[in-house]
């Protein structure tokens, strides 16, 4: 399955591969579950509870303009695929880093919906001695879930090194994850979820 | 000071303003110091001694061309100043985060080489817990050295808020700083430098 790159990267994704036909939307629909992190975000900051950001998204620049002596246009750049995850940074200390995912699917989260060297580095960073996890959220019940990387790398490794199946079950993630509550500010108080699972206390 | 963004960001940058005649000239100058540690990032991955990696350049994307159904082009975009320093990561459970600099000046460290911005985001990383410092590489001598951002920041909040001296003077910054020692692989072992300053082992 391939999806336009552009669209694709930088924003996130849902498990249905993009139509030509609703390009522009695409884009929009996924921007809920990362317009709230950013929020999450710039709350911790704010409170100085922690220091986390997104990343920028990778882009190959091919040709800069100078309209003007102190002015740089960028006329000609493309995605590259991500290397890492999208968020990372510092809580209590501990070094965070996580990967933001959103799927229409109300039944399953295909891997589909994760690139493999992206994985891989949230393997690394959790050997290391990192917290580490998956936000998902399934849009079709609003449910935004923290999945802990090592309980997600138990089906990737069985996907990827026995044949195994191409997704998780929904109910399986959701009982091998914390479930991240609504509140108003920040609307996905994602953190408090890692404090129940990792650090046990708050 | 007004540099051409284009070439600013995303390079290391030197204390010289740059000139319109050598604009090329320039990312080229600043590029050793980020290629040595690009190579010693690969290194620490490979080796499964740290996960470090720098960020990609900030870049807001106005206009995207889809020349064919699979492929994004963006024709129209602009560098946007970080709001974050460039590289950060995990080693020996630890939060690590930094910037690198490079300078042709022979005698100081001018505060024009680094954003405001970068600073506090730095402050913040190392009031959280993180191991937080700066990476010069006065060209001049062919010197790299790690300095620990809780010694920066006296100078720093010195000029900032006492309307102290715009730079730090070369030998000031020698006798607080950590000299990162050339070797053969990684050229430029940085992680020993913070393994005598932050945890006196290795």
């Amino acid at each position: 399955m391939k999806y336009p790159s552009g669209i694709k990267r930088g924003t996130l994704k849902t498990t249905n591969p993009i139509k030509s036909s609703n390009r522009i939307k695409y884009g929009s629909r996924g921007m809920t579950l990362e317009k709230d992190l950013d929020q999450a975000n710039t709350y911790y900051l704010k409170e100085n509870i922690a220091v986390i950001h997104k990343k920028p998204t990778p882009i190959t620049v091919v040709k800069v303009d100078y309209p003007s002596r102190n002015k740089a246009k960028i006329s000609e750049a493309y995605y590259k695929t991500p290397s890492t995850s999208d968020y990372n940074g510092i809580y209590k200390g501990k070094y965070i880093d996580f990967e933001a995912k959103e799927t229409k699917n109300k039944t399953r989260f295909p891997f589909i919906n994760i690139h493999s060297h992206q994985v891989e580095h949230m393997r690394q960073c959790h050997q290391n001695g990192g917290i580490v996890f998956l936000i998902i959220r399934f849009s079709a019940y609003n449910e935004v879930m923290l999945y802990p990387i090592e309980r997600f790398l138990v089906h990737w490794d069985q996907y990827k090194l026995h044949d195994g199946k191409k997704s998780i079950p929904y109910q399986t993630i959701k009982s091998e994850s914390i479930l991240i509550q609504e509140k108003f500010t920040p609307r996905f108080d994602y953190l408090s979820a890692v404090d129940e699972f990792y650090l046990k206390e708050r």
